[in-house]
């Protein structure tokens, strides 16, 4: 039994996913989602509290990865080079997880309560950011806009991503979007 | 009668300020709102969706003060400069509102509802200020990453101004926020 239960999350995950993106989130009921995994409802709520947060069970995994990497930054770094490395970081993750990220944007781009919750998943990664700047010694308010900032990068970059598949990968996406940020910010007289 | 509307609209935000800052927004009523501003009920909905549009109608007038100083901003003008002026004209105008939007932070704080909406309307804006930057010629991603760029800047400008009564003006931190963050931004390497 117990060796079973990594492959029910899986396979509810992949169940969920496809589910959401054949017949939309709204239209989807935990049944469904259970019967089409070959899994019971009772399983399903061992994993996830409801078929919302099989789309963000991972939000919290990522907003380690972000701040311990802040965290783990050289004592050298500078704040935007912190966030950087974290950046990276997270992009790598990502990556590796294929197509998952991309179908998981489409299904939340199709959904105002989804599209909200994601809203409210980033600013809570924001303040986890600011927050781990802060330990670094980096005071406000540069640790809150730094924060914002890598928020922005990470958006704008993760958006480039979903565009196109078979465009460069999400780490040297997040490099370039870095670099445009230096480029766009010096050009303010 | 005609001459009394602007009137009861401004008396109606005011008695509602005044009631979730005494005693929550959750615990408020519409009929309370009215009650204390001396109208009617049918009054208050002639201004007002419901009693949560009481601290987001001006959210329409921001976004297209934002807009408009994009699209009038001089062509020689950086994407980064023009969203700089943007910021300026924002922060004039939240300057000018006195108290109000320190009194409106501090209730939209104390709710996990009001924090939501105060996030999707910022995405909003963030979506409105991308597309004015497109029509003044800017690329993708530069578009969207300035307009998430400016959003961070105001986000934590407007922070900063919200915590001390008694510092500098808010145009004058907006621009403070935006040379930390050339600053920030030119220091990776």
């Amino acid at each position: 039994m117990a060796r079973w239960e990594p492959d029910s999350r899986r396979r509810l995950e992949e169940a969920a996913l496809a589910l959401y993106g054949e017949q939309g989130f709204d239209n989807t009921s935990v049944a469904e989602i259970a019967e089409r995994a070959g899994l019971t409802e009772r399983t399903f709520f061992r994993h996830f509290a409801d078929k919302r947060e099989v789309l963000f069970s991972g939000a919290g995994a990522l907003q380690e990865l972000f701040v311990s990497a802040v965290a783990g930054a050289p004592d050298s770094a500078t704040p935007l080079e912190a966030v950087a490395g974290a950046l990276a970081a997270a992009g790598a993750v990502l990556q590796q997880r294929g197509h998952y990220p991309r179908q998981r944007q489409s299904i939340i781009a199709a959904s105002a309560e989804l599209r909200e919750r994601e809203l409210i998943k980033l600013a809570t990664l924001a303040a986890a950011l600011a927050d781990a700047l802060r330990k670094r010694g980096v005071k406000d308010p540069a640790a809150g806009l730094v924060a914002e900032i890598a928020i922005a990068v990470f958006k704008t970059a993760f958006a480039r991503w979903v565009e196109s598949d078979d465009g460069p990968d999400l780490p040297q996406i997040m490099q370039e979007s870095l670099e445009e940020l230096k480029v766009l910010a010096g050009g303010a007289s």
